[in-house]
């Protein structure tokens, strides 16, 4: 079969023929029908080859969806032809964290090798993708796999992120997106979906700030300096209920810290990091901090419900298999006008 | 190998020689180090012809602990000869309950024809044990099978109907337990390791109300039309923050609903069922009445580190599988003090 | 000044010339606005003698909003003027209900004697009203009084009600209100904006399934004896995530019972009663049954927020006060649309 | 009446005579009947004239318990001579927090220019005391004003920085409280009473570790630069669920960050303030960093609910008034064991 993978550290990825895959005992195969490309894949293809720990070659692509193709022994409960989305952030099973579905918090992932397609293991690029277990394969019935294929990561993190701050969102609330890209977009959506809060987008881009508005942010600012500023006066003085930050470099977090409220959530869900004032008489009390990572199993049930009830819509583009490392440089250049999806 | 097994309508069980299973891809083989006899066997093999869906022969026993003895193909994770206590509960584990762990509430058990241990499959009572998964099994270390084995469902139970309480359960707060045998007085023990309420025992047996006392009741009193004023005057006339039924029979349903306070919990975890009074004239104003059913996988994560951490500790009288057909007819008259265990 | 009075067991309100109160210390006096007609304002009207304990004569009305016309001493933090919503289910403001702003399950309301105005105290249907406290005053800007005033218990009962089953009401969920008059038709605008909840509404009343549809129902059907199946068709057989029951008679509870999920919420608001079957032999697992009153203090700010933020619109028919009698009238014979507001 | 006052920037308080207060429309007078001296109160007595913003003179104590003197005009609901604990963090209790007894976040305190007693408006350490409103009396009934009166401050602070971590601190989990003095051996006990977690204590002084244990420390290690591998080794690698770090300057914000586990909390509670490495490669996911202050109305009822029920105890050094300024002079020594209590 045909995949897209990461062969050499610091060189664009290709397609090669690679051998079709046979499932083992428990395992399922799903003829791929959409596959996500994703900025953490091109995070991880800009490491250096100290940094860099996911295996060559990497079959690229940790969102998918597919057909059922295949059954390995001992697998139930699924029909051959089935459509599924592939639940990525895959963990043991078996631990605490797994036990409620939080696999992707799962604490012996490291210990026992275990890592997401696309991130270690066997990505969705390919015709042909194995999942480990009937459990990470999600029904998603008639729903467009390529509209939809994105809602895997680009739905789930930003839901995660977003539903641990829902009981603080209630009316008069103020919830901040920075960043209104290929996730950033979509929090939109979600907190317009699920909250009654006052929505308020920033960015850089005026392009993006123009989608952030089509999808439903009551304000768009630039995100700059004045940022904060804005905010709080938007608000009374009182600061953003939550602040979702897609970006999440220093001045973004210096921006949230800036603008957040007494009992505020600033979450940071870009992959990045910088420091923060931190303590009593640091910023406002009981505002808390944190950095979730993709989302829980249930959770990705409740996505596609989202999008079955028509309440989310992931902008996308689309590219053939041999397309994908345009995806990629389109990616890279910021040029993407949401989500690129590659259709094996 | 050796199992008892329920064989025909209103016959009492037998233990028979049958055949030593063999796990298939996926599933596991245990070597039953101890299992647990429940009220719920008694009370399915009191069912009518009619009335019975479990299957005939019935292996029984849905509380087991046992040592790995065999991986089926794909299994992987586990180690031969690890202590594992069974998740009873077992759905199919791809629905949105099962999905966080709820497999107790599992939306396709029924269609797929899935049942738990001894209530259907296979159970416990015998020298060895299939199970489906190996999710199903939770690593129990150093901790003694026989005093363990029934927190799989004498614990768990307990613990999942008092877990949705406790946001309710603040310093000041009053927990009543009704009926302080099997469950009951593992409740007590729980509400006084995870709660700083009053915790208030009734049964109608002197006996069970001098163990509730050792388990640590504060107070204990006769189960019988008084207890509802009882309770009314040891709280100021406030009631009972939380009422946990186990017997859920129409006078301790009633005794419930005259004793409850504003918001508070009545829950009915005895296999009973009645009326209640409902509506704004009623009853307290946002009292709650439900049934809850057995518990999570995490759940009982959690039930077994309460064991570890010394926190509770389940009155058994022990038998062998031989003297099994005995321990039922003891727990059928009522004269056992705590919990049954079987050692095969 | 004059007020509308129930003066006589079973003889219709008149309006009166009474005196003009004056505020004692901590006190405020209110000139009113808007005042609300309710359906529990007949239902006390409708006791018999032994029954009635509100007093007479009653100047009735619990639904208020004025402005600011007097400080009594002490008072301050106000100012003259200034519009303000009355928060009607006042307690003691000590207790530990009242400390949470829960001032509608105050412990201690009975024995000091206090009651809500309208309701034992004297109420908004007059030209001026006194406020034990200025707790009870929410300032809400230029928020139309009379489109706005119901919001005080038609607005809050429901808010109150939903609140709790929010973190139930999750993307996939269904959402079943039963009766769609005055508190019925804000439920349905209530759980559009809060959740993203299907939305089904039930009532025996075309007319008032044709404002269900305007107002955001997702869903119509008549109440009655298919109901529960109607519901169960639509979920695939799951059922109601959560019913509200603005009915509560026998036939609505049975139909709310026959109609609920595993861990549904089934929540009676209507002024009712009747008995429903209890246990876990006795309906869907973790199901609760709860019969919640009025709202809290916090959560009438939240629901003048959705008001701001034109989440929420109350149907509205203008009455002046000596045309209040009539307003009455309408009420009992079921031909008003949406709400009565008396403006004197 | 005499007073402990502080008058001039950089010199210790004196006790003075000053008028006895009048009650006006509304307040309560108390005649104090024990005082408590807190951290905070040197930590204000050392800030610059340029930083200092409570007013002088300044009658100190924020901690108070007296009985009921004197009622204003208007006030109700409470007797002559009943014994009260003073809620310090009083705001304007109308505003969307204070309406729910979160008096600690008021949003206009500074604006109406409310203050603490003791930090800006006159506090405890006197014969008599105002309080603005009857609301921030809580009845203690016959509990020791002398051992109990510090649970206002020093049992109220921990008490709210454990509640929101409740939910996290489930069997298995593990708090760690970092500096065992006047606040943190009495969150010992609470974590105790309220929670199965194991506790763990950090101080520098091999005294307070002593005091730890005694109050309930499961283990207790030097707070040093080896604290967070040692936790780590404790939890098999996971990390402490909470800390609650009453110190909170850089050494121990870096340590606590050091140890904290997936979704743990840290919590800081101590008057300091530092940096914090935040973002999704900084530290362990959807970890969180809060910072929150004093404690709701609703909570002070709970903690004395705790003392009431014998599971909370301050260890205490009694002072008449006269000594009082030697209670401040030990207080910041560091020579006192728990808390400097003052009986006027």
């Amino acid at each position: 079969m045909k995949a897209l993978q990461y062969r050499q550290i610091g060189v664009e990825p290709e397609v090669v023929e690679i051998e079709t895959p046979e499932p083992g005992p428990g395992q399922v195969r799903i003829r791929v029908t959409a596959a996500g490309a994703c900025h953490s894949d091109s995070f991880i293809m800009g490491l250096t080859e100290e940094q860099y720990i996911y295996g060559l070659p990497l079959t690229l692509g940790h969102e998918g969806v597919g057909v059922v193709d295949k059954l390995g022994a001992g697998v139930t409960g699924l029909e051959l032809g089935e459509s599924v989305a592939v639940y990525g952030p895959q963990g043991c099973g078996r631990c605490y964290h797994c036990a409620q579905g939080e696999e992707n918090y799962c604490e012996r992932a490291a210990e026992l090798g275990i890592a997401p397609p696309g991130l270690g293991a066997p990505g969705s690029m390919a015709e042909f993708m194995l999942v480990p277990d009937a459990r990470h394969l999600l029904p998603i019935g008639d729903l467009d796999p390529v509209a939809n294929v994105a809602l895997t990561d680009a739905g789930l993190t930003p839901y995660h992120a977003i539903k641990q701050s829902l009981p603080k969102l209630v009316p008069g609330s103020t919830a901040v997106v920075i960043g209104a890209g290929g996730l950033g977009h979509v929090a939109i959506q979600l907190l317009r979906a699920l909250t009654p809060a006052m929505v308020v987008a920033l960015d850089v881009s005026v392009d993006k700030l123009k989608l952030a508005t089509e999808v439903g942010a009551h304000h768009v600012f630039p995100s700059d300096a004045e940022s904060a500023e804005r905010v709080k006066e938007l608000t009374g003085g009182k600061g953003a209920t939550a602040v979702f930050d897609f970006v999440a470099n220093q001045p973004t977090l210096d921006a949230g810290h800036a603008m957040i409220s007494v009992e505020g959530d600033q979450v940071l869900v870009g992959v990045g990091a910088g420091t923060l004032p931190s303590g009593v008489l640091a910023g406002p009390f009981d505002s808390t901090v944190r950095a979730p990572y993709w989302g829980s199993r249930s959770e990705l049930f409740e996505v596609y419900e989202l999008a079955r009830a028509g309440l989310v819509h992931v902008e996308t583009e689309v590219f053939s298999l041999d397309e994908a490392p345009e995806a990629y440089r389109r990616l890279h250049d910021g040029t993407l006008r949401g989500r690129a999806v590659v259709v094996p």
